[in-house]
């Protein structure tokens, strides 16, 4: 039988490492999100005014929809009136907006209501997905029900639309989400109404001829359009769209049994870790199209690795947990956490990442063609606001409910997947457990466990520690006996990385890693040339600490290349010992503009 | 005093590599470019019918006049009624549709008559630049005169508008070529009207408003106008247009014996040589604005190099050496030659680059942003025909008029800068001199030299032979005695090179010359990745043969790193010993889409 995710609301997240960034959540991101969406407009379009000053965007909803479900996670923990009421005040904008046929989307019924359900590419489900997530998530909360009436009414509408009267202007949406939406819908209201919906937008993606025609370069790939969901072994098109589609093919898989779906999972996900993923975690190598690429095409200075991306692998690896009970999945969760999603926002929880390059080359960032040509441009320090501003809120909502990612349990036991201090209740077997577990990781591998009743905890073993054979496919069993505290210590490595030979951007170089957390070299450290060093394979580590970014930094021997004045001169072997300063690639770029990299050549 | 140029028209190329290519021009390539633009439309374009079923467009004109400036050249060593009819036949046309004002441009005349001169982007200057300097080879060839007489009347009429009445729609072309090409009129004419029109549009550049608002992204730099020239130091902007107005300025400071303009060029050539030119003689690092970058930007796949802009950056270091004297800048021309020239026409002549670049990863061509955004996409394979198809007259005319850039000399002296076999004719203090050079080179080294008098050849020694102090700056006195062969012999060494430090794409690895030959490596030669190839430094050499192609190969020692299945691993030492195979970069992508890479990493 599979396990089950211990959900953020039996958690408790006490200090430490992600304490501190929920603390920052609280205090500081939910606002700094919030402003730049009143200042934007975002949270006016709901009043659906087409003489409004501001013009809304199509997908406006679904960003003001993921702030929402982010506040409603911060409410279960902690009522908070001001968000509440500025919650609600959506809310009501929504009922007295809302078509009388249950269609809501402040866009469409201000600006184009002749276009409704005309369009695949206008995100209108994609935003009714993120909306249905915000109202269970909210209802869950406070136990208000008024906005997810609104929703349960807004899905009825689509069910006779697209699978009762197939009369929209096409079958599946371009932008996936609303699939994953239905089934925690269902999750909740046990309708099957609500699943076999879920099951129709799954199972018709790929069947249908305006499915083919998105966009010149793309093609059918770019929506995952191009074969059946059930058929599909490889991660292709936009990364965002494809792990919202296989987290709802994993739902599925699980819901029903469905081996075939299973499989595809499987496959994708196999494809994606051993062929398409950077070294922090991070998905879609390539600005075109916001997409995955070729195997093993994993360029740093162009790498797109959007934030939205890096949230939506962990929900689909979430989901393969549960579903295959493989250590694996929580092994990619945990790269993400610490790497591609921790960099996706400034240490003052204030700016953000949308595209997280492992390079940056800051004389070149608009010379090149590779850059200059997409919209928005890769930053090179964390921004405020984005025109297209999907990934803020993500984050938002991802940190409020990270409490859902360090359990998982099934009737006799409790699986410890990520090691984050915190006190937890379960249902083991009828009897509820409390879970405290105190931890300075990554900083030291220790963890402390005490139990309020005799259980046995089955501790992942990290993936940098190895294949190692212990306890239950990696999982090491600790046996709690009741109140007594019981510590573990894994050792914390510090490891020069490669990549597979076929990795083109990497060959001849490495990477440095501490635990889980991927280093990088900024020039603002370093007084050479950051990508002249070359790294002596040989080296020492030495351990120190920022006290201006409060990070750890590791310092390494290095070589630098003296070359001759000439542009082209024949080999010498003129170089001079340097020390190279590495600081966690999630702290880059929070001193200003600076060079930067996460591959560095090694002798 | 000055060196002088002996003209093409003056010297006989006999056999070996050059002889080979002056004939496949003749047989295959000039023909290949007439049947292009025959099908295309160009050459009907001169009948200025407006109801024309092929629209012209405004730059063909320049297509077609580089197409009959290098017949002329072909024309002038050997006569063939065959091509002179086609290029009579369009002199004819351009005598039926030249406006009474003296006026002619094949898109302006049908098309806008009404726009005639007022857009700077709309390359007309840059078109009756092109036609001008074929119409005085085509005299000087053939002696006939109408075709010059109607571009003359065309330049007075330019001499009106831009310089006289002031009433055209902008000051300074767009892209430059008129300067030149007025120079050039000047030494035929000795009409001081022209020399001052040249110096007109030279000097004007830079001063106007409307020279600002030029493409957004590259502003008043993409067409140089950021500086008045002789202000300027660094190359700048669309890299064909850049060389181009150098070279107009460099003809400008002999002519006028400009210090000012001396310097700017002098300082502007070190810019391109020690910080924006390929190892090939490619210039030009990016597709946005087919433009020169910042310092030590020298991407290998990203690379544009085009190759007018090679053959451009010839003109300018052809006119440097006449002005100073320095054997850098016949060095500078070895190296296109050899390379980024050679390699911009296929092995049967039939086929051409636009683009040159390094490094081809085929699986990614049309995956990323930075050759996907760019028109035309640069080529894995040379194409016989291009949308905007400058190149191939280009280099129809440059190899047609190549054995202008073997020889200079002075009164006393003759200076050889090139080593290909040839016989050619000096007046030396007037004295008629016939001086015949035979050698294999770049096979070998040896020259032998025989002239008809006695004369001192001082020979250029290489610059690949490193600082040699020899003779007269870097040339080596051969003092021939009438009617005697003197051989000497340089050793063609062949020498791993590196770049600058700072040009990051190139940091860990070296690229392979033999003489003035750069390498490369072509996967169909090669069993392995050649991507995952590390060149041992202490490799020897193995020379070879491809007699597919007809080259020389060099065959390298290297390393293959052994990666196990894993994406990231810690790091292993785990190689294994291989030959890398390389060809003459100039001979790459002739057997099909192959990845290729000049720039490989060392151990």
């Amino acid at each position: 039988m599979p396990y089950k995710s211990l959900t953020y609301d039996k958690v408790t997240i006490l200090g430490g490492l992600w304490g501190s960034k929920e603390n920052l959540l609280r205090k500081t991101t939910v606002w700094a999100v919030y402003d730049r969406f009143k200042e934007t407009g975002r949270f006016d379009a709901f009043k659906c005014d087409k003489n409004a000053k501001i013009k809304p965007h199509v997908y406006w909803d679904s960003d003001v929809a993921k702030w929402i479900e982010g506040v409603a996670y911060l409410t279960k923990q902690k009522r908070d009136p001001k968000l509440e009421k500025i919650v609600d005040e959506i809310v009501d904008e929504i009922e007295k907006n809302q078509l009388p046929c249950g269609y809501f989307n402040s866009y469409f019924i201000p600006m184009e209501p002749e276009n409704i359900f005309a369009n695949r590419d206008c995100h209108e489900l994609y935003c009714a997905g993120h909306l249905l997530e915000a109202s269970i998530a909210y209802f869950e909360a406070t136990g208000k029900e008024k906005f997810l009436e609104l929703m349960l009414k807004y899905i009825d509408y689509i069910e006779k639309r697209f699978k009762i009267d197939c009369d929209a202007g096409f079958t599946t949406p371009g932008h996936e989400e609303i699939e994953l939406a239905l089934v925690r819908l269902y999750n909740l209201t046990g309708e099957k109404k609500h699943l076999e919906l879920a099951k129709f937008f799954v199972s018709e993606r790929g069947k249908h001829a305006d499915e083919d025609i998105y966009i010149d370069w793309a093609e059918s790939k770019y929506s995952q359009s191009h074969k059946e969901p059930k058929s599909q072994r490889t991660a292709e098109g936009h990364s965002v769209r494809a792990v919202y589609l296989y987290s709802a093919m994993a739902d599925l898989a699980l819901k029903e049994n469905d081996e075939e779906l299973k499989l595809a999972c499987e496959c994708i996900f196999d494809d994606i870790i051993n062929r398409k993923m950077y070294i922090t975690g991070g998905i879609g190598s390539t600005h075109l199209g916001e997409a995955f690429t070729t195997p093993f095409d994993l360029p740093s200075e162009g790498a797109y690795a959007e934030s939205c991306a890096a949230i939506g692998l962990i929900f689909f690896a979430q989901r393969m947990l549960n579903l295959t009970c493989e250590k694996k999945y929580a092994d990619v969760i945990e790269r993400v956490l610490y790497n591609g999603f921790l960099s996706s926002f400034s240490l003052d929880g204030k700016a953000f990442f949308y595209v997280n390059p492992l390079e940056i080359v800051p004389q070149n960032h608009t010379r090149h063609a590779s850059v200059k040509h997409s919209d928005p441009l890769p930053p090179m320090t964390r921004k405020e606001v984005f025109e297209c501003s999907c990934c803020p809120p993500n984050i938002v909502r991802f940190l409020g409910s990270l409490g859902s990612y360090i359990y998982t349990y099934d009737d006799k036991n409790i699986y410890l997947q990520q090691y984050i201090s915190s006190k937890s209740t379960f249902n083991i077997g009828g009897e509820e457990i409390t879970l405290t577990q105190k931890t300075s990781y990554p900083e030291n591998g220790k963890i402390t466990l005490k139990a309020s009743g005799d259980v046995t905890v089955f501790v992942r073993v990290p993936e940098y520690l190895g294949d190692v054979k212990i306890g239950k496919n990696g999982y090491l069993p600790v046996n709690l006996v009741k109140n007594k505290e019981k510590t573990i210590e894994f050792e914390i490595p510090t490891i020069l990385i490669e990549a597979h030979s076929k990795v083109k951007d990497c060959v001849g170089k490495v990477a440095l890693m501490r635990g889980p957390v991927v280093y990088c070299l900024e020039g603002c450290d370093n007084e050479y040339d950051i990508f002249n060093i070359r790294i002596d394979r040989n080296t020492d580590f030495t351990h120190g600490f920022n006290e201006e970014l409060g990070v750890p930094t590791i310092t390494l021997d290095a070589f630098i290349k003296q070359s001759s004045n000439s542009l082209y001169a024949p080999i010498s072997q003129n170089r001079k010992r340097v020390k190279a300063k590495f600081i966690p690639y999630y702290a880059f770029a929070n001193r200003g503009e600076s060079p930067m990299q996460v591959w560095t050549l090694a002798e």
